[in-house]
């Protein structure tokens, strides 16, 4: 349960920096950098939990994630603009929260007992779709389908290795998407 | 009880017109104007519903409020073109659906013993997605986000002030919007 | 129990075909095809099963489901080429996937026992949201508002038909949108 909910503090502060980075390059204020960065944040957790039918979402059980991802927020606010490349860090930031997210979203169904296949899918949910929400709102073109093969080969993989080496699967899929964003 | 329900009544009414308002500027018919209402009237207390885990979305209990939304998206198809300019009312609208949509939420989550933290996040949900929805799926760049600062303080401050004193938020934050909105 | 599961899987079907239609108009890659597809395919029947609270998503229950969506995207994939007009052909299949998606809606309401209103606003739902997640995410205006009227009479007929003379109003349906799509 701890490593698991380390993933999950992981995947929620690396995804809330790269919402807020999307909220920087759409010039928002301090609120919609915390808006976009939690929405990204709990995105895919959210929707992972409502899928399965879990008793309660993780961040109503816990909502430090909440105050987690606004602080991402506001460090991400006072910093950005000391950015060379927004676009650059996104993309990175993407590929690493993917990397920590896929295995927390495996870890959730494979603790509630789902086949494999359906695993395999809720690591991918995790994975994706709070950078999907964060691109919808914003009106751009999501990122998971400007680099489909990227993500979802990196998404599937990890959920992949992940099942089949409990947990081993994060470190490798770091690799996998480090290399690949570069 | 009652006045938990009147709330959620006039937030209903009120956010399906600022819906059928932006059906009226994207120029849809008829039934666009219902849907979009519905969604804008229905979105941000599904979401609240689901996330929170309640038994029953409240409309699916008592499908009165889609009756409702659809009355307010007849009204405005019928009248919108009276208006001056529609982009103000719309302004206007979602401030009010706002201030009275906030403590909805925030009086389900407080009914349900959730943590202050959580009863102040579901004001926000309740009062924000359900136009953030409706900008999404009319492919706009969302108000919450264009006027981020207003919403989300007035939101916040709404939903901080109802949690204090049970209620008597409401026509604090009508002002508070009111006068911002202008 | 069967007739319902054979509209779930022909809804499936269709809606990712129309799915992998977008996405070859988007030019995604195979990977895009597929979670279009599954988008697609399933969005509409995910939403109605959270909103009414069921026990277990359908395709959580049974993950055949994804498995057809991949398919279909699959045998897009290799053959979206050979059409004339694409987008003719989205429209022709979501007028189909909406004929069998609506009843397959209504046939689960009513088997949860829900009142008529809620079991035609299911139907609804069931069959126009997969579409309308479909067009967001690809960041194009639902085609569910621009042919508005069309698309949600015909739902709604759908829904009213199938319940009156349960399942019947299937090949009415398909017949209403056969000739109102060409």
């Amino acid at each position: 349960m701890t490593l698991l909910s380390l993933l999950d503090y992981a995947s929620v502060f690396v995804f809330a920096l790269s919402g807020a980075l999307v909220a920087s390059r759409a010039q928002l204020d301090i609120f919609g950098f915390i808006f976009i960065a939690s929405l990204t944040a709990v995105g895919g957790g959210t929707l992972r939990d409502i899928i399965l039918n879990r008793d309660t979402v993780f961040w109503v059980a816990n909502p430090g994630y909440i105050g987690l991802a606004a602080l991402a927020a506001f460090l991400t606010f006072f910093t950005a603009h000391l950015l060379e490349s927004r676009y650059r860090a996104i993309l990175w930031l993407d590929a690493c929260a993917l990397a920590v997210a896929v295995p927390a979203g495996v870890a959730v169904a494979l603790a509630m007992g789902q086949p494999p296949a359906i695993v395999i899918i809720m690591g991918i949910v995790t994975g994706c779709f709070g950078g999907l929400m964060r691109d919808v709102v914003c009106n751009e073109v999501p990122l998971v389908l400007r680099q489909g093969e990227l993500y979802v080969t990196c998404a599937l993989a990890g959920a992949s290795v992940t099942l089949l080496v409990l947990y081993t699967g994060l470190p490798m899929s770091v690799a996998l998407l480090g290399c690949a964003a570069t």
